[in-house]
């Protein structure tokens, strides 16, 4: 019997060749470990660590390619290690040959650049016998006799800096100033920078941002590392609620992985991160509260609410972010235990909140991830839910499945009786991402091999498997990894539930306001997964109500654009403030109807009825 | 050769007795160390650290005796080991039988009781189906609802507390709010506690206070742990220039001993340290900025100027404290490189301030110590200035110098041919303590013992010692550890140097106003050494001026009263801070007519003018 092998945070698993070695699982599963040497056991680059499982013996190869340290926290060379039962193994960003599609981009909104920090060139007096003050008096009396402004240093931090610094530097300095804080003492001639980050439960974006244009500079995109801990957020709020240790862990996962992201993007336009004077975070209530090591019990326990819903700024350096000294990390508000500061930050970036306000028909705004959250804007008021829709879209459970990475399938049609389909970098097929998966069903169900129910007939490209019918999608020859790429009836199950969840949540929605799906104006979907998703698609199962084409958009990393709103922006953060107060929260297991909703919205139907229709 | 043994934070150096072992030398130098087994090796009680010097090999005893870390940490037991050489070693405080004394009286001024800090007790709605509401977000109704006090609690380390304390509790709480910010969530039962510091070079007292009543509960005495690294503060500051890792050793070292007083002080009440809501915490320029871990490179260079002058507020926990999590700890505000936070608390508590404002005479008020501060209020101007008066008053560099412990000889009488003096707990003396080698040299100038240039003359109970001719105060029989204390003409040379230094800043201050001694009305003392110090012997070898004995006033730890006043009120922290901006700072050694000052104050004679008057 193979073994099975769980690579992450990729997100692959599945059994190792018979006599293979790690690197040959991560081969045929399609994760790119990198090996130059070509699985000798020389070159040193395939290196992984051994989370669960056991594997082979240490060999002498590896004790000369990796460190005491290396070896003591379980790392091995992939090409040199061979499983002894089912095994978790991490895969470091440098071991892997291509980075993984993140999605970066987002929306662009029109906004006038009025970040909550402002920067002044200054000229300070040096201190002489006849000048006897101390630093922080001459510091702040530059700013005084020149821009009239009364100031104050209350950090330490940035003082600490400051007395060597200005010494260094012939006393000219930028001071950066938050109202009335003086929050960096930076080089005159360092860049002004910004940090706005998205923390999704399986996914990070990052965007540097200059503060005095505006303008994004750098952006870059990193697993979520604490997916270690359990895909969904459930199971990583229960290792938290463990002890202080297993909560700062946690903490410490995500704020790693926030200052790797940080030092590349600064690396990439030549800044130092000491230059990041001001930071915006959003994430679910979940990320949120796992970030600021808050209390997470009461998150996972009826009713469910959040420690802290209100808007937080913090220091940067509480969170151990390495930016400026003084830099303060601004979190959105939360609205609930399940509708967190991302969904803030998504209504923002979205226009939502203006439409309501404007009245402008009924718009409904779908962020599509491990969690989707959603919101209906209609007759002046906004009404948000979440709804679990489970982490089938990013590959977990399916059994092909896969995160959007080279050699995934993102694209399938049935025509003429074959099956087309596209890759991701058009590599050789090993997997099916989130919106292959959803086109693969749509299609067997416009072709009339699912009924409604989701029971797969047999018929053209279906066979019997080793647990049961199955859809081939490419086979053994065309696969990148010699194992055919199919769609099973469990994982037509999974993906039933995922659009269930969501078509019940936009069904509930409609009810409470008393609408039908005819009446939605405008639906935007966000996400990485909602952005790369056929629409058509969707509609076909059911996922999404069947309206015209036009009344939908796809805007990308709303929830990243909306954290680089509030970061360039005042008025954007009083209005997320605003947003948070004004949404309704229904929580959807509560709502009138919901057993009936989802039941129907299990059905692949475009019009999202039951069997009897 | 007999080697030197140095005992620290204690303060006792001699040579160490032929082929004895430090608990030997211990004993003879007066240092309390604790042996219960009498020196068998087996009670494991007389452990000392090893900070520098080499001793004989550790024997099995002490391996059994000591843990593994305290043996590579260099703990021995005093009774099994033998210097090879000149030792220094730290006696920590479990291994002495007696504490020392130190002062923790002071003042006691009348003040409302109006401290910076408000307490709430709360019934905070619990969370419910029908009541989703954040943590924060309930807490801050109860306090609207009841109080009608709009806040808000920017500290997460408070939220981070607050959620599971507040369900054990019955959602009851005592809230303390500092201006509109809710700093501390602690059970409706618990005391209401705040905490005063005064850190001297040398001693650290601390006052625990009832914030309700302004009552002091407890007060505690304390070593400064700092003065392993140098009895002066310079020496202090050359290390923690040295790197981040030595100025955050020095600044761990205080707060290991705050926490330390802290904990006893609340042990002594029953209470625990979580319930102290505020700190204030004073010292000297350069004890301020080791404990707040702030560039000192400038403080030890010309021209000597502080890197924060004005008063902190600062995040206890931040300076490693553990109080209530969202404590704050406040610094008085500095005046110059070398008039600290400690001057300005000791000018609060003597109301000198009060006195230059209403223009009641000429006050001079002074703090003995390592540094001596002291400040002239005449015809409604402040004056502070400081002198470097050195440690002799400590007992350092005197042959049989020691700080005030059991055994000290405090007073010196010569009567009738005879010397009589008396010792601290009126035990067998073992060496001198500042009073009393003040009253030593006194007697003997009154008796014409010594010139007015100190030259020790022979006469009764002076005798050829080892190092030149000496004064015998105790004879080899009457004395504590065999050896006779005495004064020798090095001696004499170490007090003239701290008395000239004295008494020249007092009369450039003098001098700086156009006034002369007789026209001061007052003379305030503080600091531990002035309230134990005979005025009329410091008069007698004009280290004060000579006036009429009740102008004089010995108030005790001044500097530890400002503290708790500004503790307990913010009247008078606004105060504090106008002292601050008020007191022109004068540097003694660039006062015109230092030099013939100094001169002239190092004659002894109570008008404290040369030989040839």
């Amino acid at each position: 019997m193979a073994y099975s092998v769980d690579f992450e945070p990729v997100g692959r698993r599945g059994p190792c060749p018979e006599g293979g070695t790690l690197l040959d699982a991560a081969r045929s599963l399609g994760v790119d470990l990198a090996s130059v040497c070509g699985g000798a056991g020389t070159c040193g680059r395939c290196k992984v660590q051994l989370i669960a499982g056991s594997l082979t013996d240490v060999t002498a190869g590896e004790r000369h390619s990796l460190s005491e340290r290396e070896l003591s926290q379980g790392y091995r060379l992939a090409c040199r290690a061979w499983p002894l039962g089912d095994c978790k193994l991490h895969v470091p960003p440098e071991s892997l040959t291509a980075l993984q599609r993140t999605q970066v981009e987002g929306l662009d909104v029109p906004v006038e650049v009025k970040p909550p920090v402002h920067s002044y060139l200054v000229q300070i007096d040096p201190p002489s016998l006849e000048d006897l003050r101390g630093d922080d008096q001459r510091i702040l009396a530059a700013l005084r006799t020149v821009h009239r402004i009364e100031a104050h240093i209350p950090d330490l931090a940035v003082m600490r800096d400051a007395s060597p610094a200005l010494r260094n530097s012939g006393w000219q300095a930028r001071l950066t100033l938050r109202g009335r804080e003086v929050v960096a003492i930076t080089p005159p001639d360092a860049p002004w920078l910004g940090l706005a980050v998205d923390i999704g439960t399986t996914k990070i974006a990052g965007y540097l941002v200059d503060l005095a244009t505006g303008q994004t500079l750098a952006s870059r995109g990193a697993m979520n590392p604490q997916i270690a801990f359990g895909e969904d957020v459930i199971a990583r709020l229960i290792y938290a609620s463990k002890g202080p240790e297993e909560a700062a862990h946690m903490q410490e996962l995500l704020a790693g992985a926030l200052n790797t992201i940080a030092a590349e993007a600064c690396a990439e336009i030549g800044a130092d991160p000491s230059s990041i004077v001001e930071a915006v975070v959003v994430g679910n209530t979940a990320i949120h509260h796992l970030f600021l090591r808050l209390p997470v019990r009461q998150l996972s326990a009826a009713p469910y609410v959040p420690a802290v819903r209100a808007e937080v700024d913090v220091k940067a350096r509480d969170l151990g972010l390495r930016l400026a000294p003084g830099a303060y990390a601004h979190l959105l508000p939360n609205i609930a235990g399940f509708v967190g500061a991302d969904h803030v930050a998504m209504l923002l970036a979205t226009r939502v909140a203006a439409s309501a306000a404007e009245q402008r028909g009924a718009v409904l705004a779908i962020d599509i991830g491990t969690n989707t959250e959603m919101c209906l804007a209609a007759a002046g008021e906004m009404t948000s839910l979440s709804c679990a829709s489970g982490p089938a879209f990013e590959g977990a459970h399916i059994k092909f499945g896969m995160r959007a990475a080279p050699g995934a399938i993102e694209r399938v049609r049935i025509a003429d009786g074959h099956v087309e389909y596209k890759t991701i970098a058009d590599e050789p097929p090993v997997g099916l991402c989130g919106s292959g998966l959803l086109d693969a069903v749509a299609q067997m169900y416009d072709v009339g091999l699912l009924d409604k129910r989701g029971r797969l007939a047999h018929g053209p490209h279906v066979r019997e498997g080793e647990n049961g019918i199955e859809f081939v999608i490419a086979e053994e020859a065309q696969s990148g990894n010699g194992q055919a790429i199919t769609v099973s009836q469990h994982d037509i199950r999974e993906l039933q539930l995922a659009k269930g969840a969501i078509r019940c949540g936009i069904d509930t929605l409609l009810q409470n306001a008393g609408l039908t799906p005819g009446d939605l104006d405008q639906v935007i979907i966000a996400g990485a997964f909602g952005t790369y998703i056929d629409v058509a698609s969707a509609i076909t199962i059911g996922m999404l109500p069947d309206l015209p084409l036009e009344r939908f958009s796809q805007v990308g990393n709303a929830a990243g654009t909306g954290a680089r709103l509030a970061l360039i922006s005042r008025t954007m953060r009083h209005e997320a403030q605003q947003i948070a107060n004004r949404v309704r929260y229904l929580e959807l297991a509560r709502a009138p109807g919901f057993m009936h909703n989802f039941a129907v919205a299990m059905y692949f139907s475009p019009r999202g009825n039951g069997p009897t229709s």
